[in-house]
């Protein structure tokens, strides 16, 4: 269960970027060189290393360095965890605010009830 | 896009930690002060109003203060963009590794036909 948190807090903060979302995107195309994504993104070759080694950490990104060239692709990581995260999140908004229209339909219908037996 | 962008880069920061996340499951349940909050994950008020007030700021919680004590209650957000990005990149995850399997099932096919030519 740690083990899972410190996982979803590394892949939720790698996500908290439009620039490192954007590589996802990019690598979802294909397999880029780090300077190619500096280029991609005007970019500082320093800037955009922080970024890969931010979503390396994270296992979205993995790297393999040939000669002077290192090349990204996507890492082993499919974010299921972070996809049952979020719509457990949602089940538990929609049940919220359902019971809270109930709620208020029940308070409607009583005053209904209220102001027709005040009437009487 | 920007908008979007941003909304985006808020939710992902304020979900990247296990307390944020959490708050909004304690949330789901029922609405609390932020005292309650602060005992129920063993936190300092200053701490607890810091998480509470990224989590604001994303559009995930809503707080009113009525005398002393500051309620805090799901916000309007049901985390919608968020899970279509997420769906978005496991397509493409999935999308880019079928590639890679059919590539490698072409290689083997193609080293079978290379062996039997080899043979003959």
């Amino acid at each position: 269960m740690v083990q899972c948190s410190a996982h979803l807090d590394a892949t939720f903060a790698a996500l908290s970027d439009v620039t490192r979302r954007g590589v996802l995107e990019q690598l979802g195309d294909s397999h880029a060189s780090i300077s190619d994504l500096a280029q991609r993104f005007h970019m500082s070759l320093t800037g955009m290393k922080k970024h890969v080694s931010v979503l390396e950490q994270a296992g979205l990104v993995t790297t393999e360095k040939v000669g002077r060239v290192r090349t990204c692709k996507l890492g082993p990581r499919q974010l299921e965890e972070e996809a049952a995260w979020i719509e457990s999140h949602r089940q538990l908004w929609s049940a919220r605010f359902d019971a809270l229209d109930q709620l208020v339909e029940q308070m409607k219908r009583e005053e209904k009830v209220d102001v027709r037996t005040k009437r009487k």
